[in-house]
């Protein structure tokens, strides 16, 4: 047949059709029922109209086009990212409308993106070396007007000197890199991984990525072999490893942070999540650790990172450990995973030498809060080096992160240092803005603390508090009949009274019969928190 | 069990497992057979160990860690990516050679990277207007140094007017945007489009992207529902497109270009493709259409472009026209999918209006070359309103865009028109572009024409040339020694030779029996198709 006169690479891999076993449309479908996707935008399609996996030839209704709802990907419309979902969606509505002038009937003058960690969308702003030298990568023609950029612009002679630097590195900030970044770049990642960590670190293990996402997905990628594949997950979690793990068609295992206990990560808790998948017939392969925690701030002891690796290395589990925070923490300190592998790989030679380890971090979170730039970048440890050439070849398929991304990612692990010109203005901004966070962070914890039925530990991190909330069951019933949860539903009647967009607990995973929400709080003011707080009087009130 | 206790999107969408029908991997491993990976990274790995499928639980070797090659995700072992392969890891390693000064015994002092469409890599310069508009995004303070912008770094009025209008489309830079990009900006394209094919466009449709490679990625993801989905790929093709099919488990059906006739598409090669793969099961829902072509240049005529879209029309295939090189066309002219469909949906009311099309763009190539920065966009036309829904939901998991990407996609499509300050400078540059690669693939084209067994037609657009090689049985035979394709050998002996790094045809498919390889004619200079023509001399010598 035709494929038979095409050759390798360029050649299509398969030329034989496979049928997929009933069971797993039938499990996919149920899966679906039971999770339903009332938190994102597609809450009234049809999802059950047939088994996602009903090719559309086996279709019985007069075609019109060749994709339809239940014949595209059903990995793509099983996976769920209510981070930008239903409610985010109607407060973009608001925000038009509001700036078309046609939003004058609503309750609220300005919507606020609650709901999202996007701290230069409120009014973070971005670290002055870190942007002068980008400006100069943008246009280096400006390097030859080095007298007025230091007399005239305020730029600092360390500015100039690093563009020029990143110049040699990159070339130009608009040719592709090499697939995981220049080597120079790499370099300083490393150096700064060494003076973090106390321990050395390989540039050829470092990876630039178009954020931690992009790094996530990359790992889930190579570790996901099919459904069996099970990645075990911190239930509550930022939804980006559910949706990744559903589109790769694999088994999520949650395991559950303790509430009770500030939102720690315990072993036994994860013990008994691995117990049950493989009791499940579930081939359990790596296990993702936010720390510190999204939604929940919580930062993992330096005994907590140890039990997870000792766990992980005698289960022969990859540690994805998203460091993405790791410069916003407020109480406790932050342990990388990597720093305490390698002092367990002294202390006891040889047991952990195998341990596969990959750490991400990015430039989006924060005091860099440079998220529109996609720069991150991921670290391998341990990796069998077959599996990391596949980890290349896959990135290499979409060629490079973004350029300009990368060269922040150098920044940021390599700011000014003491005595050199842009130091001090690097040092009262980087300070002012986590001062800002968490004062911020306190008094909207006042505020949920002073809230009927609302309960919410003190702010420890990342960007984020997570309230519990408790709704009377006439909430709950109303919730029912709008074909929401009541988080969403609560969610849904802040955003309607109030403007404030927050993400609703189901979002990211919340215990049966608990309700919580997430909100950032990056947003400035305090006029917000009142609004919020006279809300939920309101709706208490409405619904006792 | 523990899922259970899970509620809604946070939760794990699976929690039963399937298992495989072992035809899959019976087959995917006679693939691998047919179609090596010599071309590719991994040549040495022991691909046919253990079907792709088999899971690392099953394996009798002692088990040191979670992964290896024989239990990663075997459809990203599958996946071939030959532009970023074993020779281009190879070229690499010769540059860093030669910058550490290890490099004396080279016979060449530098490394061509004529593997890979990277302008800027080489010696094409950035459009001053642009980069003079990225560097005000970049560092917006400039904006209150108006007379020095103007008056000492010549900056022009209407470059310091585009960047404030920018600024007011997505705040900052360095903030998420909208996961489908800012409102402004999305009109803007749409009236690049509008103009460009004489008919109106949707800035609703249309969807910023990290380049167009993201875009393929997304529309993929959601077409492709399992193993018997079927997508038309051109051979020869660019390989991200057999490569996601591989990863997405999805199959690809190739229809051949016609060499003979100019790499032309014909209906009719496109039919027997389709009636082959049909009769083989084979549920066949798009089209991947390269025009102009990767890797050969050719562009569309206005009647092709027409009998693409009827086929598509009545065989329901979603049309994905990848039309990146649009501005590079030396031969004829190009025609867009979309204003040749609007065309004939005037022509013929009704019949074409359920035509599923989503043309592709990206910054990176054409006169712009500024792949860095990961800027493209794709739009939709005719597309089911639930499956649009399910495009957004997956391009919203990845968040947005670069920013200063989609800010770039902005600038490319709407850049200085005539009458305003920049805009002499944007043409002369621009106009110098064009013909610096129109006369360097001439000059290519030329050597090529005087290399003993090379054919290769005039250049005709895009970046490449794509000429046939013949080699001598003697060739074959060291070839097969060495473990590699003919075409692979011989491009390797090329790189080792001189330094240039070209792909082999068979990382893009061709014929059985034909050899070819594609080089880009962005390098500068003559001596390096000297150095082409000696290196081909001697090796048809050697191997006589």
């Amino acid at each position: 047949m035709a494929l038979s006169r095409v050759s390798a690479s360029g050649a299509c891999n398969r030329f034989t059709t496979l049928s997929r076993s009933s069971s797993s449309s039938s499990s996919t479908t149920s899966a679906l029922t039971r999770f339903g996707l009332e938190t994102v935008l597609l809450a009234k399609q049809p999802i059950l109209r047939s088994s996602p996996l009903t090719y559309r030839t086996m279709s019985t209704s007069p075609r019109l086009r060749s994709l339809n709802i239940d014949n595209v990907n059903p990995h793509v419309r099983k996976a769920e990212y209510a981070v930008r979902g239903e409610l985010a969606v109607r407060s973009e509505e608001y925000r038009a409308q509001l700036a078309s002038g046609k939003g004058k009937d609503l309750p609220f003058d300005n919507v606020i993106s609650a709901n999202i960690g996007n701290p230069q969308q409120l009014d973070q702003k971005p670290i002055t070396f870190f942007r002068q030298v980008l400006s100069l990568l943008e246009y280096p023609p400006l390097l030859e007007k080095e007298d007025v950029l230091l007399n005239q612009l305020g730029y600092k002679k360390d500015v100039i000197e690093r563009a020029k630097w990143l110049l040699e590195q990159v070339g130009s900030v608009g040719a592709y890199s090499a697939s995981t970044g220049p080597q120079g770049i790499k370099e300083s990642i490393a150096k700064f991984i060494e003076k973090r960590d106390g321990h050395p670190a390989d540039p050829s293990s470092i990876y630039l990525s178009a954020g931690a996402s992009s790094g996530v997905n990359t790992l889930l990628h190579v570790i996901c072999a099919g459904p069996k594949t099970g990645v075990l997950v911190p239930i509550p979690q930022y939804p980006l490893y559910t949706a990744t793990l559903s589109l790769l068609d694999a088994t999520c295992v949650p395991y559950y942070l303790d509430e009770a206990n500030a939102w720690s990560t315990s072993a036994s808790s994860i013990t008994s999540a691995l117990t049950t998948a493989k009791e499940a017939g579930t081939d359990v392969r790596a296990i993702a650790i936010i720390n510190p925690g999204n939604p929940t701030g919580a930062s993992l002891s330096y005994e907590d990172v140890e039990s997870v690796i000792d766990l992980a290395a005698s289960e022969h589990l990859v540690i994805l450990a998203d460091e993405v925070y790791q410069t916003n923490v407020f109480i406790g300190k932050f342990h990388s995973f990597k720093a305490v592998l390698r002092d367990m790989q002294k202390k006891t030679p040889g047991k952990y030498d195998t341990v596969e380890l990959v750490s991400l971090h990015s430039v989006s979170k924060g005091i860099v809060g440079e998220c529109g730039h996609r720069g991150g970048y991921f670290e391998l440890c341990g990796f069998d080096p077959e599996v990391v050439a596949q980890i290349y070849k896959f990135v290499s398929i979409s060629l490079c992160a973004p350029v300009i991304g990368q060269c922040l990612v150098e920044l940021m692990v390599n700011p000014p240092n003491e005595g050199e010109p842009s130091y001090d203005l690097y040092k009262s901004e980087r300070d002012g803005i986590f001062a800002g966070l968490q004062s911020r962070a306190t008094a909207l914890h006042k505020a949920f603390q002073a809230m009927e039925g609302v309960e919410c530990g003190p702010p420890q991190g990342s960007m984020y508090l997570f309230p519990t909330i408790t709704l009377s069951q006439k909430a709950i019933e109303a919730a029912k009949k709008d074909g929401k949860t009541p988080d969403a539903f609560y969610a849904m009647k802040m955003l309607e009274a109030t403007g404030v967009c927050v993400v609703p607990g189901a979002g990211f995973g919340q215990k049966e019969g608990t309700l919580h929400f997430r909100t950032t709080f990056l947003a400035p003011g305090t006029e917000w928190v009142e609004g919020l707080a006279k809300f939920h009087e309101g709706f208490m009130a409405e619904y006792r």
